[in-house]
């Protein structure tokens, strides 16, 4: 009876818990949400933490991680263990060699295993820790202990108990805000901006602190605050202090933060005459800002540079080189250990001659450089030489540049992939670009991935209650983490890992979720660009079918530029009789993609220019493979709507509704774009549809009409 | 030992259910939160609702109102009761005389009671119904149920049983939201547009029932979704189906849903040749948009239109009057019960010969309309005549459009007090406004209430987490509600009652919360524009001290035009001898108010220009009356914030902590106005500062040197 007591409490303690969370699944707690986990796998939890030793003195990072497991186990057991002094059968422990010298003393295997973790590296594991049975998280310094808790907590949501060995495979793991000092936010499609530029430094939203705690559960270790379309203002004194008291919150995390430079800020601000990167003036201001900057901020991670790219100012608008200018600056930070990130995405300056393709611009002005580059320079590559289509080819500079470290720039915020709208999981967009081969190995492959010294992701953060816009946005902040921690990850592996820690481990659930997952992204490209498509968004906000665009002022913003269809045929040749961006490429790949029968089907119209008759593998014609691929693309979001339907009883009723809503939507606009696209290209084509084939449902005029007032993300 | 158990169950299901409420104390329940009772509060509510009874047919508000009661009794006991078929001792009624005509068949002083109460009035009472004991809510609408059910939750959080009987005083009580398209807010302070138009209609926040709720709370019954400045676009047929979503979500909690309709939007729609009122093409064309959006909204409540006032188009544009604009567009709502809400908020269009007091225009151009607007046109007036000032004497017009029926509008956002940073309680603001005796009585007083048929609020509700951008926002909002509902309560008791439902019931909580609520809105007064002094906020965003800006294009945005300091004296003679606005007030105020001794000391300055060395009751000169006051602005300031920090050991740490925050901000903007304020009126009078009033931090140069880019609200 005495026993009996105790547990019926805990279950009803348990159940209130949970309805309480139940009513409360607005998705603000992401993937840390720490529900009450059945009794099965409560008991196997509390086992492996039954007190919580962390020995040695308590730091910032430390009381981080030591919160989070208490917050975490709190929330899955009902209670939180204590921490506590000593060591004993059960406790969780947390421990460095330095913190507990004895952990390794005698210990060789785990030595070797430590020194292979560097210093941001982490490991868990069932052992015996001066004569006691323990939990180990190890790792050799705080941040790794409190990646490893982050790791351990992971494990216990979802019912995993293996051991992890696990070491960043890149050193910088950035977020890139797109973000603007009135918190308005450029490709923005969550609400405005987390960061409160107005109420800094007094006020401190409680959310920048859950903003480091789910970063640095992922591993992200840096983050760019502001927009790369950046303003002089955001380096003055009074910014300064507003990052400052940022940087105070995300510094026990592990966060770094830095500032994107408006290249012509000092000049800007009247404080020179000229922003002139060989100037003595202009060097001497970015040295003294330098200065200033670290004495408020001692672990500032440097500058990001958009310079000479749509409009930007930049070196070359005094005949400098990117490598002068991003030396200048490398410069200035260089006594402090900061970097300058620069980016590679550029194109012609408005008005100027155009190259015959957009895409070939990069890496003829980057590969040039290479070897020219201080030690402290990156350059940060977009994933694709477009802009952040639903499907590029990877960017030729990648496996180019081999005397330059190069950054990764993929997009979080789904600026070309429905806004926060439509459901398009990223993971295997990314890793589709990781895992290309640039065949830039000695003999050995090369992958995409091992050219990267580090990663940036353009954040899809805002303001909204579920940081994302949507529930299933929130698996590409999670997806593009996991994989800048490690970009050989499998984006399969990671869908399951966050559908289990967002919906809970029940494969019931789990199961159909990853499902809609893996094809959602495919899904897309076939309603708005399939084989090889890109670029037809509607003008400026990007949002709906504008194939027929053809009168903007620069003709690389037209949607006809991209596409090239007429009545013959349809496609971009890149192939050596078209513009040779394909010279770019590893010889191996030019030469299989010279070939369209040797290029992958996927990528046919952006290095072929066919004919609508154009035989495909599948046996249709070009022109009626396209139509499918369209009518593929409704089919496919109408299957991802049914699978979630069927989930409805084992969903809360807020996320299934708020999920159901956007899959509605979703439906219609692969619907518009799969009706207006063919009304388009059949106007083009001339040709009629072929049998079975539903003809849109409005004229081509209704879809050219149609206009998106006021669409989110213009920032 | 069979009884222990459950109390002890109960007792730690609650202290479990309060530790997780704690923690999330974000402001988001506004008043609405029911947190758990203390014991005996618990066992009185009880016994007043052992089981909840709601005769007749459910509908959408019964619904409604039974949600309500079953979500506030959990959260307040725990447990909620089950609603129930049956009358009993104990019962919870809602009953109109309709549901149960026993209610009233025999009792003759309960249907004269209700008959009082009109359609959207209730009472609360313990009384006996059909032989049993019940506590009544009663009414003869279901929306009357849901107000008296609001009101009796209200009662039960913070312990009062009292009798109540309440009816609306005014028909219309409207919030007016700033809210543009693209989610930016005009003159928001609390994060982006609760509206997500772009996601509309398939997307539906689920923040919009908690509006719905809040607003129904405090008797809201109707809200204008868009800004005054509105846009061509909010009248097409895809905005119209996003209204349509909205009012479907509001509709059963009373309240209706109104747009602003720009007064050229047939014209920009490229629909008319012409937006001229009179024009047939323009009659029909709103006649035809009313009845579009009729069938979308069979109860949509109207427009709300800005025109010929800050460069919006209107009437004037093609010489007619307000009043046929209006009328126009009365015509088109009226076979469809709406209604036109005409704004009086105009000056002198841009360019043109501006009045020698831009405060005289409004009453200039509509009084002599009394009489001439149709029966469904209301004229919408703000409560002084300059422009939402910390303090302005009540406009003229109120009392002097006898035929016309006028709306109130009280900015509850705060422009011109602090935006969303500063803590200032705006009912004192319109308490002080609704009781000024307008003298345009017969014989008998005739207070600012008394002239109204309706009141507006410029709404300070945004996305932000607490809806208002900080805690003590949310009491303007309520306070704004409660006072639409009975423009006769007073201020200090809806300050008690908000923070009783706020910060909880304990009086050591409420008294000093109701203190610091009741000195705010003076302080702001005090430290920025004290004495009757108006607009000297910085440029465009209304940040910040400027009394020195003399340059701007129009001669009335520029503080030197308001505050006429030179060497001899400050202020605006608006007495005969100068400008003469006070002739259009009743001839018992001009009188009063054309001499100095007689004018309160709180309009001095809006009144009179006066010498420096004009003699104060207090005895002081006016010059050292000036110092004084700037100085107590700054005092009262620290002493909210000391009061506010007395309260940390009773006030859950993060509200504490983002109050203090704010108050920390709002000291150091205090400091800035009065040594901005004190170093510019040194510098135009050349005295010297009394002994005793300390000098300013800087010199004048750096106060006029501060810019505040990227300042929110300027949507």
């Amino acid at each position: 009876m005495r026993f009996f007591l105790p547990a019926a409490l805990a279950a009803l303690l348990l159940s209130l818990a949970s309805t309480v969370f139940a009513a409360d699944e607005d998705g603000y707690d992401l993937w840390l949400r720490y529900r009450p986990l059945s009794g099965t796998a409560q008991t196997a939890v509390k086992a492996q933490a039954r007190g919580i030793v962390l020995p040695g003195a308590a730091t910032p990072t430390t009381n981080a991680a030591l919160a989070e497991l208490q917050r975490g186990l709190a929330g899955m057991l009902g209670k939180a263990p204590a921490p506590e002094a000593r060591i004993a059968d059960g406790s969780l422990l947390l421990a460095t060699p330095t913190r507990l010298p004895a952990l390794t003393a005698s210990d060789a295997a785990l030595r070797a295993d430590l020194a292979a973790l560097g210093e941001e590296g982490y490991l868990l594991r069932a052992t015996r820790v001066l004569g006691h049975k323990v939990t180990l998280i190890a790792a050799n310094s705080d941040i790794g202990l409190l990646y490893g808790a982050y790791a351990w907590l992971r494990g216990a949501a979802i019912g995993s108990t293996a051991s992890v060995s696990s070491a960043p495979k890149l050193q910088l793991r950035l977020l890139n805000h797109w973000d603007n000092l009135d918190r308005s936010v450029e490709r923005g499609y969550s609400g405005q901006s987390i960061w409160d530029w107005w109420g800094l430094p007094e006020i401190k939203d409680a959310r920048y602190t859950d903003y480091a705690r789910a970063n640095a559960s992922l591993g992200i270790n840096g983050t760019v605050l502001n927009n790369v379309n950046s303003k002089p203002e955001v380096l003055t004194a009074s910014f300064i202090a507003k990052t400052a008291a940022v940087a105070d919150i995300l510094r026990p995390y592990g966060i770094k933060v830095y500032l994107s430079a408006r290249f012509s800020t000092p000049l800007e601000l009247h404080e020179t005459s000229t922003a002139d990167p060989l100037a003595p003036e202009v060097r001497q201001w970015w040295k003294n800002k330098a200065d200033e900057i670290y004495k408020a901020i001692p672990d500032f991670g440097g500058f990001l540079v958009k310079a000479n790219s749509e409009g930007q100012p930049g070196p070359q608008d005094y005949h400098r080189t990117h490598a002068d200018g991003a030396n200048m600056l490398a410069a200035a930070v260089a006594p402090h250990k900061g970097i300058v990130m620069w980016r590679a995405f550029v194109y012609a300056p408005k008005g100027a001659h155009l190259d015959e393709d957009r895409a070939k611009q990069a890496y003829e002005e980057f590969k040039p450089l290479d070897g020219q580059f201080a030690a402290n320079v990156l350059v940060q590559v977009k994933n694709g030489a477009i802009d952040f289509q639903p499907r590029e080819p990877f960017h030729p500079l990648f496996g180019a540049m081999p005397k330059t470290p190069l950054m990764m720039e993929f997009q979080i915020t789904k600026e070309y992939l429905g806004y926060s709208t439509d459901l398009a999981y990223l993971g295997t967009m990314y890793e589709e670009t990781l895992e290309s081969d640039t065949r830039t190995g000695q003999g050995a492959g090369k992958t995409v991935a091992q050219t990267l010294s580090g990663m940036a992701g353009v954040a899809n953060i805002g303001s909204d209650r579920n940081w994302s816009g949507s529930h299933f946005d929130q698996a590409n902040w999670y997806a593009y983490g996991k994989l800048a921690w490690n970009p050989q990850a499998k984006a399969k592996d990671i869908a399951a890992e966050w559908a289990a820690l967002t919906f809970g481990p029940d494969q019931r659930v789990v199961r159909p979720i990853v499902d809609i997952m893996m094809v959602s992204r495919e899904a897309v490209v076939d309603y708005m660009t399939p084989l090889g498509l890109h670029h037809m968004m509607g003008t400026s906000h990007h949002h709906g079918p504008a194939p027929w665009v053809d009168n903007l002022e620069r003709p690389d913003w037209n949607p006809v530029y991209y596409h090239r269809a007429d009545r013959n045929g349809i496609g971009f040749n890149r192939t050596a009789s078209g513009s040779n961006a394909l010279s770019q490429y590893a010889p191996e790949i030019a030469r299989q993609y010279a070939d369209p029968r040797t290029t992958p089907e996927q990528l046919l119209l952006w290095f072929h220019h066919l004919p609508w008759d154009y035989a495909m593998p599948s046996g249709r014609t070009l022109w009626a493979e396209l139509l499918a691929r369209y009518d593929r693309g409704v089919a496919e979001t109408k299957a991802m709507q049914a699978r979630w339907s069927a989930l409805k009883p084992l969903i809360d009723a807020r996320r299934y509704a708020e999920v159901d809503q956007r899959l509605t939507r979703q439906v219609n606009n692969a619907i518009l774009w799969r009706d207006a696209c063919i009304a388009y290209f059949q106007s083009v084509s001339g040709l009629p549809l072929p049998p079975g084939v539903q003809a849109p449902a409005h004229p081509l005029e209704y879809y050219q009409s149609l206009r998106y007032p006021y669409a989110p993300g213009r920032g």
